[in-house]
C-alpha cells in the first residue's frame, strides 16, 4: 500500500481491497447498456474472490448478463480511524444457470433487501480490483 | 407513488426522489468511458434540481466531462420505517468553468471526504430521475 503525502490518499493492495469488500453488504453495480449507463444498489457477498448478488428476473439489472462487463463499487467510513474507503471490482457478470452453482450460491450468507418471487444469482468474475482510502475532511 | 402489492416496492414520484436525494451526502457517479464503465463515490449536494460534486483534476472521474452522460445513484435505509430507498439521476455532466458558476458552487454546503489542491466542480443536469423504496427483508 502506498500513501500520497500530499493528499493523504492510500492506494490499497488487493488483499486490503478484498477484505474491505468482504465487510460490505451493499454495493452498486454499474453497467453500460445501449449507450446508456445504469447503476443499481445490490446486496453482495464475496465468495472466493468473486462477487455474488441476486437480481429479479426481467429487471434492468438482469440486462447485465447481456452486457457482461460490469463495475461493482462499495465504500464506507471507518469512524474510529477517520478514514473513508472505496473499492471497485471490474469483471464479467455471469448468471448462474446450473443447479449446482445455484445451490452453492444459496448457501452463501447473502442478505436481501427485498423478496421477489423469481430471482437470479449473478456472479462477477474479477478482472481487476482497485481501492483507496483517505482521511475524511472532518477527522 | 405506486406500490406493487406483490413485492412491496414503491415507485417514487419526482418530488420524493429529489427529497431523498437531497438528504444524501454521498452518491456514486457511473460513466461509460471507451467501452468500459467507471463508478466513483462522491460527495454531492442538490441545487435547484441539479446535482453538484467536486472531483480532482486529472482523475478518471474528470473524464466524465468528456463522456458527459452520467448516472448518479444514492441510497439509504430508513430504520424507523424499515424501508430502503434508491434514487438515480441520469443526465449531462458539465464542468463549471465560469467564475460566477464556480463562486456559486463554492457557496453550496458541499461536504468533502478529502482535500485536493486542484478541484473541479461538476454539475449534473437531470434528464430523468427515478427512485424506488421497499421494505427491508429484516423488518
Amino acid at each position: 500500500m502506498t500513501t500520497d503525502p500530499r493528499t493523504g490518499m492510500t492506494v490499497l493492495d488487493e488483499d486490503a481491497c478484498w477484505s474491505l469488500l468482504g465487510s460490505a453488504s451493499i454495493a452498486r453495480v454499474a453497467v453500460a447498456i445501449a449507450g446508456d449507463v445504469e447503476v443499481f444498489p445490490v446486496n453482495i457477498v464475496v465468495d472466493e474472490r468473486t462477487v455474488v448478488f441476486r437480481t429479479g428476473e426481467g429487471t434492468k439489472l438482469a440486462a447485465s448478463v447481456i452486457a457482461p462487463r460490469v463495475a461493482v463499487e462499495a465504500d464506507g467510513v471507518d469512524p474510529a480511524r477517520g478514514r473513508a474507503w472505496s473499492v471497485v471490482v471490474k469483471g464479467r457478470a455471469e448468471r448462474l444457470e446450473r443447479f449446482t452453482d445455484i445451490y452453492r450460491a444459496e448457501d452463501l450468507a447473502l442478505p436481501s433487501w427485498t423478496e421477489h418471487p423469481k430471482q437470479w444469482f449473478v456472479r462477477v468474475y474479477c478482472d481487476q480490483i482497485t481501492g483507496r482510502s483517505f482521511q475524511t475532511a472532518s477527522a
